[in-house]
């Protein structure tokens, strides 16, 4: 195919880059899908081609993410955000209070969704450090007789990253993994329900993948709609309803790319020399500062300022003119962030770090 | 590009046939959108670049639409089923109960969700009939103090459609109209709330079109999550949460081919011309039998069936091997039906009953 454009390397925190391969494929197979004579878009979710398919991305996942018969996959809709709502609905089972880990912007969305289906604690909070620290295991305590303990592995916004599983005892853990899913090996049986939305490293928005253990289900609350209800979906095979076709087999692709490079172990080697790329530089440079705490750093979502609003806006301008685009930082935090999820190629993030370079000496 | 195989003409309920040059657009733009170097996919929903696109879709299904300025178009997540429990979480603003008209299974699984959420009366039903007819206004009664009388448009599976717009007084009404909408002129301002699963008419499963009227929201019940709640999602402008960027995408490029094709209107008389292709062939044969009530006949799934499951069958299979897909009719049916969408050409559904009229002379 040909392009109009060359591509960009596009550092948004999400929707995000998905790898030129996979849209290839797509684009390839839009109009007629392995001889089916249709889009995988206009197959009806009964389809045998479809349900084999689905079979399929289903069963890649659980292989890449070494998921035990202990859990079950959901492909499910309404992004994390309807998850801060589905995890207490399903996982309250009775009991008057879950305990949150308040570490950002996301993880306190869930806390006050959570107050609307029953006692929601804050377990912790990193407000006072403006968000730029997760605390070691032994700064908190969790109530053992918690429904379950809510974290967000990494916070998009602030770049913090959780740099290990809390230990809860027998509370189950609830985690976001909405950015970082897939981009390091990840010991599934130790949490209760992982959710992600696949716009950062999955696929395209509207996919919501949750995998839950199973044993945790079948206690919804009454007024759980059917399709938030787990339970339910997980005997339906995630097909109470239609469910995002096509965003699932866009995951598919995905999967197989991650897989024939090398799994999520080697993801993880090279998002940490991504990260490191861009952490060296900030940390010898007088330019960049980086607010985060070492131990607590991203490697997804790099972020960092210059000291000034008027430099901050300077360098996104100058980078976008550079295909270097969205690299503006939050509202609440301002300055830059640079999101190098799985499909940020290594000379994206080359091609950053030389241009930080240059801007460093441009403006001292 | 070029084909692998000719494009069949696919009779799926939904997901269904989606328009060839909407998905030749699509794969054109799959790895560049206009020059921006990326996919609408990878596209931050909050950037410069998507904003406006929304904003074009949404104005464009105004149009086409004619939506007043009472009613807020919201393109929303977790199809029709979950419209289910969204309606009745917003609208029953502290009354007592709503009506339900059950003519069909999603309509009867709509009331069923609503029992969660209050009183839900059977305003009607055509159980009794096997689904097979839409009762005239004078055959029932709507409680004045009902918060909304909710029915389903078109019922997918029996092949009915209403053929009028209920008149309930000040009882607003709700309307599911997955398999319609587009599909014919509506008036919009006699709606409550009108909402859609986009995968029949509008594209690909996994985004929801909501129409609501202003004044009706704001008194969603205190369990409504979020991305639930119109009113937030009014203010929001869809966005509480990243919607599902590539769908909305789609649609735009489905309503611009619907424009391009007269609008509604047109659409309208196109769909009736196909939906009598058949009818009358089904109505002149003695082959084929249609159970459902002449003035209820839906113009986007026609049932019949053969007089027996061989027959069926046999019909399937070998309209299969003719390019002419997925006509097997749902398993609470039996028999056949063609879904025969906005996407169908007319080529699709002459091809079908040139090889019903063959069928039919060779088993005579």
């Amino acid at each position: 195919m040909t392009h109009n454009m060359p591509r960009v390397y596009n550092f948004s925190a999400g929707p995000a880059m998905i790898p030129a391969e996979v849209l290839e494929c797509a684009a390839s197979e839009m109009t007629d899908y392995k001889g089916t004579g249709m889009s995988v878009m206009e197959m009806s979710h009964r389809s045998k081609a479809y349900v084999e398919l689905f079979g399929e991305v289903e069963r890649k996942l659980c292989k890449l993410m070494n998921i035990p018969g202990t859990h079950k996959v959901l492909f499910l809709q309404g992004g994390a955000t309807l998850q801060f709502a589905s995890v207490p609905m399903n996982l309250m089972g009775g009991r008057k209070s879950a305990d949150y880990a308040i570490t950002g912007f996301f993880s306190n969305k869930a806390y006050a969704e959570g107050q609307k289906y029953g006692g929601a604690r804050v377990a912790l909070t990193t407000k006072d450090s403006d968000y730029t620290i997760i605390p070691l295991q032994s700064a908190f305590g969790v109530d053992p007789e918690a429904a379950f303990f809510h974290y967000c592995h990494n916070n998009t916004i602030f770049g913090t990253r959780w740099p290990y599983t809390p230990d809860t005892g027998n509370v189950p853990l609830a985690c976001d993994m909405s950015s970082s899913i897939l981009s390091e090996p990840v010991d599934v049986s130790k949490f209760g329900v992982i959710y992600a939305g696949a716009q950062k490293n999955m696929g395209p928005a509207g996919l919501t993948v949750v995998i839950v253990r199973r044993d945790l289900t079948g206690n919804a609350m009454p007024h759980t709609p059917s399709v938030m209800d787990y339970a339910a979906q997980i005997q339906n095979d995630s097909m109470i309803n239609t469910p995002a076709t096509y965003g699932i087999y866009l995951l598919g692709l995905v999967l197989d790319w991650v897989e024939k490079n090398g799994g999520l172990a080697s993801m993880e080697k090279i998002n940490r020399a991504k990260a490191k790329l861009l952490y060296d530089l900030i940390d010898d440079s007088n330019l960049y500062r980086s607010g985060i705490a070492v131990n607590s750093r991203s490697m997804m979502n790099v972020t960092f300022n210059l000291g000034s609003a008027r430099l901050d806006d300077d360098f996104v301008k100058q980078a976008a003119n550079r295909g270097l685009t969205t690299l503006k930082g939050h509202r609440a935090t301002g300055g830059i962030r640079a999101s190098i999820y799985n499909a940020m190629p290594v000379e994206g993030v080359e091609k950053l770090a030389s241009f930080m370079q240059g801007f460093d000496i441009n403006n001292r």
